[in-house]
């Protein structure tokens, strides 16, 4: 059973479990989704109460990916309806397990992390206290499930994902706003440029919660590269590949928040436990990306 | 709105807060509450879905004092129950303060602590890692509240609430049982007799919450006596009053459970910021509690 489907990173384990041929059950609002070779879509909205309950008696599913919860770009991170996502997780994490779950695995974030705290950021160690609504709630409903689940004996695990760029992105995020800007001729707004971020390719974030679902890792795992260019960096890489290097102005003065200056996972765990490492470089995604942006006419 | 007002703590809080002239919403399950000049009943199931919500739109109170949640005792530490008063309290929470509610409070609990962290507990540095499935969940949903009444600048505060007794309290819990026993003539069972726990009397946590609801504090605050006799040391204080120290054998073995040796308050914030302080000692509580039991022919 797969929540958040129709999300870019949705759609990309979507591929990847199709493609090894796992049956996916996969939960939509739409009402003519996609065809999928090996995926049967449900019908149902998740943040109506009691939907997920319902479609997990209908579903029984052996494993669980639950990634659906609100992503509305510059609107996510304080939307109140992080409230409700909570609860509907929860609801829906009971009932897949009362009937007979075997492992379940979730997107958890790096903003459950303190950010206050020196990176690189480890599962065991770094304090977990979220700055944001969005970082509270990802980690209340880990709080909840884990003590839950451990008690219950079922099996799993939560993915902390760091930040995913790639195909499908939302036009209005850091990279695919830099990459139209330039394909446009205009110079990008980089704010927050000199900060450094943990990036990883769309597809790797997709594979390791795959791997996640499929390895009997238990517990919190950091999804990330373990590199963490600075977002102006990252701004320089794409137009050097748009080869319009002239309108990323590196001394440009930039913006300030206070989102903390370096956000990198410890990789360790993913790589030693789960067995996983990336496939995509920082180039490759970001060529794969502005391809999509190029060829497909977003812009 | 006072929920969870048939509980013995919610009946206290119930007298209290209608002795000082508040007009007090109260919700039940029950189709004939009791009446009680100054409360309003509301009839709902606070565990069904979207019933908090209806009843917050309904009553708009200025101020919510949260307490329903699953309370069985033997049970209430691993009830799957737990996870859905998660979601059902946030929902509430949010369509409280959605409404114009001024100040909200909440039952937290002793257990959302390390239970391995030395004593005494100290709201501010020791850490908040709960053992057990209900510990967690009033762990999550104290998370998820804290950030989002910070974020829409709601006042709030939760007491922590570490051992409760008193008249009314079920009777297969430590205090009821002992006194029962003894009054019976019985020994009374003290597993865990060399533990120490840090016992308030019921009218004393219930004027703490009322104390709480109705100044500005911030954040989590303890609640007890900041004492800690051991089990067996209450059990001996009851059989003084009922004149039966024979039966209760001060060197007896007891039983051994994984619960910590110690738990007990810091009470620095109740008596500093709140202003707070007990009105009864163990024996006065214990004297009142044991006439309960001795009149009332509950045995």
């Amino acid at each position: 059973m797969l929540t958040g489907a129709r999300g870019y990173l949705g759609q990309a384990c979507m591929r990847l479990l199709t493609g090894k041929g796992h049956e996916v059950h996969a939960i939509t609002r739409a009402e003519a989704p996609p065809r999928v070779p090996g995926a049967i879509w449900h019908h149902g909205d998740l943040l109506a109460r009691g939907t997920g309950p319902s479609l997990a008696r209908t579903i029984r599913p052996s494993h669980l990916l639950h990634l659906a919860w609100c992503t509305t770009h510059g609107h996510f991170w304080r939307d109140p309806d992080n409230l409700d996502w909570v609860g509907r997780s929860l609801e829906l994490v009971r009932e897949t397990a009362e009937q007979g779950g075997q492992r379940i695995v979730w997107a958890g974030s790096c903003a459950e992390y303190d950010w206050a705290s020196p990176p690189p950021y480890r599962e065991a160690t770094t304090p977990l206290r979220p700055a944001t609504l969005y970082g509270a709630c990802k980690h209340a409903m880990a709080t909840a499930m884990e003590a839950y689940l451990g008690q219950e004996q079922v099996d799993h695990g939560s993915g902390r994902i760091f930040f995913t760029f790639g195909p499908g992105e939302p036009a209005t995020r850091l990279v695919p706003s830099v990459i139209r800007s330039l394909l446009a001729g205009r110079r990008p707004h980089l704010a927050d440029g000199a900060k450094r971020r943990d990036f990883l390719y769309v597809d790797d974030v997709a594979s390791a919660l795959v791997a996640l679902v499929e390895k009997p890792v238990l517990g919190a795992v950091n999804i990330g590269s373990g590199q963490a260019p600075t977002i102006r960096e990252v701004a320089v890489a794409i137009s050097r590949i748009l080869e319009r290097e002239d309108l990323v102005d590196c001394e440009a003065p930039t913006g300030r928040s206070d989102t903390p200056d370096v956000l990198v996972a410890d990789t360790t765990r993913l790589r030693e436990e789960v067995g996983w490492t990336p496939t995509y470089n920082l180039s490759m995604g970001l060529e794969r990306t502005i391809e999509y942006w190029a060829n497909e006419a977003h812009t």
